[in-house]
C-alpha cells in the first residue's frame, strides 16, 4: 500500500502532491477499486476535521447556508450514482510522444476510473439556497492550496448552473460504498458526471452561486485547450468543461509478445454522458477493415463502457487501431499528431497498440 | 422560383419526391431564406386543408387529445427558436468520392439551414396529455405517404421523451415569421434542434406517445449507420438521432480561381446543441500550422455559427483544410476514408477545399 492507501498497482508520477494513475489490471474492472483509483491533484492533502468541517452556501442565492455533515446527511435525500471521471490529461503521453509537453505528467490510459458514488444532489442544496435570477455559474472550493499559483491558492472551479440543477451531480461523502478516503476529498466532493476531473472538487469547503465562471487560476489559466502555437495565460485558449469521446486498449499491452492465433483485446470507451457509446471498432490491418468489438456491462450513462473483441493475429508484427462510436456517430479522430496542444489535454485519438505475436 | 416556391439557387437532386439543397451563396447567410432552404422528403408532398386538420395525441398518456390548429395556437403559449437543420445524408459526396453510394442523393454542404421557428413547445402539449409512467419515446407521424417501403407507409420517427420535455423542441406554423410553407410541412411540423433532420416530422398529424422507439421503416431501417461491410435491415446497425459536430467551407469553392494574395475563407460549422462550437482552425499547408478563424454571429445554442478568415496564398494550387472543435475540445476526424459507411450519413470529416492562386 502506498502512502495514501493506494495500492502498489498504481503508476506513481509525482509523490508531492501525490499524484497516480490507475494500472492495467485495475481498469479492466467494471468499477474501479477504491484504492487503485487515479489522484490527481495540485496540492497537498489538506487536514479536515469531519466534526468541525463546515460547507458554506453563498454567492447570488436568497439564504446563505452553513451545513455541517451532519445536517447534510439528514436535510436531503441520499442518492447514488455510478460515474466515470476522467482526467482532462488522461491519455497525454500520446501526446508527449509526437512533442514534449514539459512539466506535464505523462499520463497513461488510466486517468480515469469509474466508481459508485453516494452523497446528495447539488440541486436540493442549491433549491434550499434558492439561486436570485443572475445566477448562471455555481463555483466551488476546495480545503487544498495550491503553490502552482502565485500567490498559492485554493483549487477551485465552476460549472454552468443548467448543469449544477441536474440530478446526476452530487455531493459525495462515500466511494464504492466506503467512507471517502482523504486522498479522494473526505469528508466531501463534488462529482460532476461528464465533466473533466477538475471540476469534482475534493475536500470540499465553499459553494459560491455567480454571474460568471469561476476566475481562479485553475479555471482560468490551466485547464484550458490552447492552440498548438498558444501560451498559457489568463483567459487563454478555451475552457475545458464536458469530456469528449475516447477509448484505449486495455490489453494486450503496447510492446507485448503473444502466442500467434487467437487474441482477446480489451478496452474501454467513454462518450461522456450526453452522448452514449453506441459502437467500438477494431482494425488489425492498419484501417482498411474493422470489426465489430462486443460492448460489455452498461453502467448506465454516466459511466465508461468495456469492450472486447478477439482477433486471430498470424505469426509477425501487428498494431492493433481501435475507434468508438457516440451516439451522434461521431467517431475518433485518427492521430495525436492533429490533436497536440501546448498543455496536453484531450487526447482523444484513436488508439494503436503494437504486439509481436510469436509462432508456436 | 421552382416548383414549391424554392429559388432558382438550390441544387436539385430530385424532382419526384422533391429533394434540393441550399446553394453556397444563401448558405452564407446566418438565417436561411426560406425559399432557400433545403428539403428532404421521402414522398410526394400531401395535400392537407389547414380547417380541416386535426392533430392527434395518443398511447401510453392519460387523456388523448384531438387538437385544431385554431386550438393548438390558443391554448398554448407561443414560442420561438432559432435551430439548425441538418440532413443526416449532408455532405454525403465526400463519402461517395471515395467510394460509390448508388440510390443515395449525392448531397453536399447544402443539406442544412437555419431558421426562426414559431409555434409551440411540444413539452406543454404533452403535459396536457399527460404521460404515463411506461412513457419512454414520443413517435410522429407525418400525412406525407412514401413509396420507398414496402408497402407504402407514412414517413415517421421518434425522440426519446427526455429530449420531447426540453422547451427548445417545438411544434411550430411557422419559419422565418412566415407561415410555413407546404413543402417545408404545412400547417404543422415538428422541429427537434440538434437531431438529425429526419425527426423534424413535417405535415404532422399523429403524436404517439410509446414505451418503445418508433419501429417504422425510416427510423428502423434507413436512418442507420451501418459497418462498412453491413446490409440494411430492420435493426440493423445504429439509430441516428443527435447531430455530430460538422463544418464545412462556403467560400471559395472547390476548384476555383482567385487572385494571389488574400483570400477571404468563409464558412459554417455545428456542434449540436448539447455542446458548442468553441473554435474553427484552418490550414494552408496540409495540417502543418492552423490559424484560428473569427467565429461570427452567435444565434444560441441550438444553431450553426459561421466563420471566416484572411489566408495569404501565393500563386500556385492550394489546398485549404478546416477543423472545427467544440466545447469538450473534440473535433472532426481528419478524413471521409475513416468513415465511409453503406447508406452514406454522417460525414463530418474535416472539410477540404483545393483552389488555384493565379499570378497578378
Amino acid at each position: 500500500m502506498g502512502r495514501y492507501g493506494t495500492s502498489v498497482g498504481m503508476i506513481v508520477h509525482e509523490e508531492q502532491p501525490f499524484n497516480a494513475e490507475t494500472g492495467l489490471a485495475s481498469l479492466t474492472e467494471s468499477l474501479t477499486a477504491t484504492d487503485a483509483f487515479y489522484v490527481r491533484g495540485h496540492g497537498a492533502v489538506p487536514e479536515v476535521d469531519p466534526g468541525a468541517w463546515r460547507l458554506r452556501v453563498h454567492g447570488a442565492v436568497e439564504r446563505e447556508l452553513d451545513l455541517s455533515l451532519a445536517t447534510l446527511r439528514e436535510a436531503f435525500r441520499e442518492r447514488e450514482e455510478i460515474a466515470t471521471l476522467q482526467c482532462a490529461g488522461n491519455r497525454r503521453a500520446g501526446l508527449i510522444a509526437i512533442r514534449d509537453i514539459p512539466g506535464e505528467a505523462p499520463w497513461g490510459p488510466g486517468a480515469t476510473g469509474t466508481a459508485t458514488w453516494t452523497g446528495v444532489a447539488l440541486a436540493d442544496v442549491l433549491a434550499l439556497a434558492g439561486p436570485l435570477r443572475e445566477a448562471a455559474h455555481v463555483g466551488f472550493e476546495g480545503a487544498d492550496v495550491s503553490q502552482e499559483a502565485e500567490p498559492a491558492q485554493r483549487f477551485g472551479g465552476s460549472i454552468p448552473l443548467d448543469k449544477a440543477c441536474r440530478h446526476e451531480v452530487l455531493l459525495a461523502w462515500a466511494m464504492n460504498g466506503e467512507p471517502l478516503q482523504p486522498v479522494h476529498g473526505a469528508p466531501l466532493r463534488l462529482v460532476v458526471p461528464g465533466y473533466i476531473g477538475a471540476r469534482s472538487v475534493k475536500w470540499l469547503e465553499r459553494i459560491e452561486v455567480r454571474s460568471t465562471p469561476w476566475q481562479g487560476y485553475f479555471q482560468n489559466v490551466v485547464y484550458r485547450l490552447l492552440p498548438e502555437d498558444g501560451t498559457p495565460g489568463p483567459g487563454a485558449g478555451m475552457p475545458l468543461g464536458l469530456v469528449a469521446l475516447n477509448s484505449d486498449v486495455l490489453s494486450p499491452a503496447e510492446g507485448d509478445t503473444l502466442p500467434a492465433g487467437p487474441v482477446e483485446v480489451r478496452g474501454y470507451a467513454f462518450a461522456g454522458g450526453e452522448r452514449y457509446v453506441a459502437r467500438v471498432d477494431v482494425s488489425i490491418d492498419g484501417g482498411t477493415s474493422w470489426s465489430q468489438a462486443e460492448l460489455l456491462d452498461d453502467l448506465g450513462l454516466w459511466a465508461w463502457r468495456h469492450w472486447r473483441i478477439t482477433v486471430d493475429l498470424a505469426p509477425g508484427d501487428h498494431e492493433i487501431l481501435v475507434r468508438a462510436w457516440d451516439s451522434s456517430a461521431a467517431t475518433q479522430p485518427e492521430h495525436e499528431a492533429a490533436l497536440w496542444n501546448p498543455k496536453g489535454y484531450v487526447n482523444n485519438a484513436r488508439p494503436r497498440v503494437r504486439v509481436h505475436a510469436a509462432d508456436g
